[in-house]
């Protein structure tokens, strides 16, 4: 795909994310209502802001992009005429989300035949954008009006790094418990917490590695071209691309991905 | 103590907590060194927004209140001349702060015979300060010029409650672990991650609990007027007030706290 094309469409995707901030801030810190999507059992919080913008971010993209797919959270997939589709996590962190914890973002990216070419993670409290294309990430604030590359840090050894995981309930097998508990033990400091935010601040070269299971495609897709435009390596714990989710290992260089999956594997 | 003398404390606290925010934001996602107070063994990070801050606020102090006593975080203890303290935490989550991710604040409080009299938290990148003074407790937010009085919210049963704790290796004794591990299977969600952010948003109406251990006394005092401001209830894991630090066990309401100690203490 050509430069410009690429540069529209995410020019595109920062627009609608951010056009969605709004939405989301009416319900944030707003003692919304919070529905079980799952009908009992697992906590499953759904917001009424994930289901508005979700749709109008579907909207959007019907409007100026009508040829293409959509694979969102909240509505499920629309299918793509020509191989590209937009992914939509309308609140990712929903649980950050409704106990009042800035730590969530809109999610939005674009994949090519499954390919991630590039995302945006959109966090209107803060007045923060991140954004990749897998060559070049960038983080917009509105605080200050800055705009910086944002670049991965140069950490090459697990002893040295900081990880993040969003809550160790993610881990529901024994074994993938004990595997995370070796990276834990490995490495300098572990905090929990974060969801797509935790991501980004890899991305700002502020954390080393994240490490994570259960994750839905949604979850990655949009993440997967700005930490690798920030320089980051992404893979599942096998060292493929996770592009249907599930367990994800992310380390800010690729020593350091090696690293660690060589402890995930307890190699 | 006068209404009029309290008004006067806080709007100072207020005040030297806003104006120390732009020291720690020069620090803050900008890679400064991190050195290990403890020399070794368990990590525990100081940064130089840490020391900067808490100079800058003794001196303040000194400077209008010179009968005051100081109890700092990183530079101990200064005696009052007549009952009266202020307690600072520089930076407290000092490992949210050199990750990146901003639940972190800016704590500075005052006791009188130990008892806390008042307390401020400033947010200074997301622009928000807590404050409190037993009776009432306050948000004022730069990000939309807003000031609003917090209420924390009216849960009653613990099966409604979301609970926060900042990390899971605060217990360290095995007990202490299988408590809140009662507390979480208890309750309706759990969030690790927080710091002081997750009691002000105790108090803001969006958190129901917050148990924690290993607290300093300063990591506490600063909080208790705010939460308490806010009608929570802060006592240790005994029911007593945590002046000390150790173990605290905060509730939205007396009955949501009742249950709490009771499943606490396994009764």
């Amino acid at each position: 795909m050509e430069r410009a094309q690429i540069d529209s469409f995410l020019q595109f995707a920062v627009q609608a994310a951010e056009d969605a901030g709004p939405i989301a801030l009416q319900y944030f810190r707003r003692r919304t209502g919070v529905s079980n999507k799952a009908g009992g059992g697992f906590f499953d919080p759904v917001t009424a802001a994930d289901r508005e913008i979700e749709s109008r971010l579907r909207a959007e993209i019907g409007r100026i992009y009508p040829d293409h797919g959509i694979i969102g959270e909240e509505h499920g997939v629309t299918a793509s005429a020509g191989g590209l589709s937009w992914v939509i996590d309308p609140i990712d962190g929903t649980r950050a989300f409704i106990s009042g914890m800035p730590a969530w973002g809109i999610m939005i990216g674009l994949v090519e035949e499954g390919r991630p070419l590039l995302g945006v993670v959109h966090q209107p409290f803060t007045g923060e954008t991140f954004s990749g294309d897998g060559a070049t990430a960038w983080l917009r604030s509105s605080r200050d009006g800055s705009r910086a590359q944002m670049r991965a840090r140069p950490t090459r050894r697990i002893g040295d790094a900081v990880l993040y995981c969003t809550h160790p309930s993610m881990f529901r097998e024994a074994a993938e418990l004990a595997a995370f508990e070796r990276v834990t033990a490995a490495c300098r400091m572990m905090r929990y917490g974060g969801d797509c935010y935790a991501y980004c601040l890899l991305a700002l070269g502020e954390v080393d590695l994240v490490v994570e299971s259960g994750l839905q495609p949604y979850d990655i897709l949009p993440l997967m071209p700005i930490l690798e435009g920030a320089g980051a390596v992404v893979t599942d714990w096998e060292g493929k691309p996770p592009l249907t989710g599930g367990r994800v290992a992310v380390a800010a260089t690729p020593k350091l991905h090696a690293e660690l999956l060589a402890v995930l594997t307890g190699a």
